[in-house]
């Protein structure tokens, strides 16, 4: 199945290390999330214009293998894959790079809701997504 | 006017700390928070209970004195006093110490929402505070 | 091979919630990271002492599942199981439960370094881990 | 005394919201450090240039009042200036502006450590404030 890709760029900002002179991994997430955010951004359907249709991406699995952790002020690249599982699993893969180091390596899995309920991935987001 | 007071105890989480090896500001305002809801629990007026109530209680001000900074670990101590400055000003005063030590002084005000506009403090909260 | 188990109690704080009303997948790992501390305390070798004796833990990789997610205010509590892979690789099991509902499942991954190399995990230490 | 200011624009991350669907409070302190370390860059002394020389700023005030709180997704900018107290309290007044819509006013203070002791604002930075 083809994938739709970004590269997303960004600065370690202070309070985001930790007192091992580092970024705290449970950053890295919120990283990620930004991430994500630009790509459905670049693809067309940024998250408000799902969530004017009703539809909110709830994160149910998310996985990160840190290799190099980053510091304060370093300049990184979050290259960023979206990818449909099946027609209910909305899938995410990410590269970290420092330069040409990796730092980190990373996934992350959605499923999609409506009126609190499950839902399959919207038609025109799984076109996008798969065409 | 009288202050209904509390006293919060703390440990400081790692993931707390910035690179300069102390608790990073920004958290002594997440603290502040935890000691607010303690008083207000204590008071028998949880924020659970207001929102049942339609009322939002929203911060407009905040102020930090901080003398020593907290490090990884440090149990503290959250004083809490809370008063209301008119029938729209929520106040909050707070002092943190580390053992006998001044770590912090800090103020907070509040105003309060129903149906996303300002109103007077409820009138059993205000009893609670001021009788 | 044995594994050596803790409970730790914890309720959500406001901070910790998003816009979705939930709280915010990043900070899970903030919890598994106290839940990690709390383990190592009752097994009688907390991370101060490790500093100490110049030993650093360092998250290598994390893994999380999110089934029902936790809200303002719950009271939850975090089953953590400690085990050694091998004798580099520190590893921990956590379940966070709601009452008997299972909000998460997760794992994470360390390894340690000394002097800013990676070294085998104390001999005291995997031995408290593995007796 | 002159004052040299700088603008800074920003988006509003998912992760810094909470339940009450706004930016909780605590994060304006970390994109007032964000606005603060993007001013000393455009004054040639940045923050990692001071570290260098063996010199640590440390918050020592903090203090917000706010207005309209900012929502996920909102474009802001926010207007910093720098000035001197006297030789050691190094001072940022900002200005949050949404739109031409003024969201919060904050300032926050700060003293130089060289070697864990209060020092002197370092000439070079006093006379590029004050120049």
């Amino acid at each position: 199945m083809p994938k739709k890709t970004t590269t997303y760029l960004r600065k370690v900002n202070f309070y985001e290390t930790d007192a091992q002179g580092v970024v705290h991994h449970s950053n890295y997430f919120r990283y990620l999330e930004e991430a994500r955010g630009f790509l459905l951004d670049k693809l067309g359907y940024p998250y408000f214009k799902m969530h004017e249709s009703g539809f909110f991406v709830v994160l149910i699995e998310a996985n990160i293998r840190i290799k190099h952790p980053l510091k304060y002020q370093d300049d990184f690249k979050i290259y960023t894959e979206i990818y449909t599982e099946n027609s209910y699993s909305l899938c995410f893969n990410y590269a970290i790079l420092l330069g040409e180091k990796m730092s980190a390596k990373a996934y992350t899995k959605h499923c999609i809701l409506k009126d609190g309920k499950l839902t399959k991935i919207p038609n025109n987001i799984f076109s996008l997504i798969n065409d």
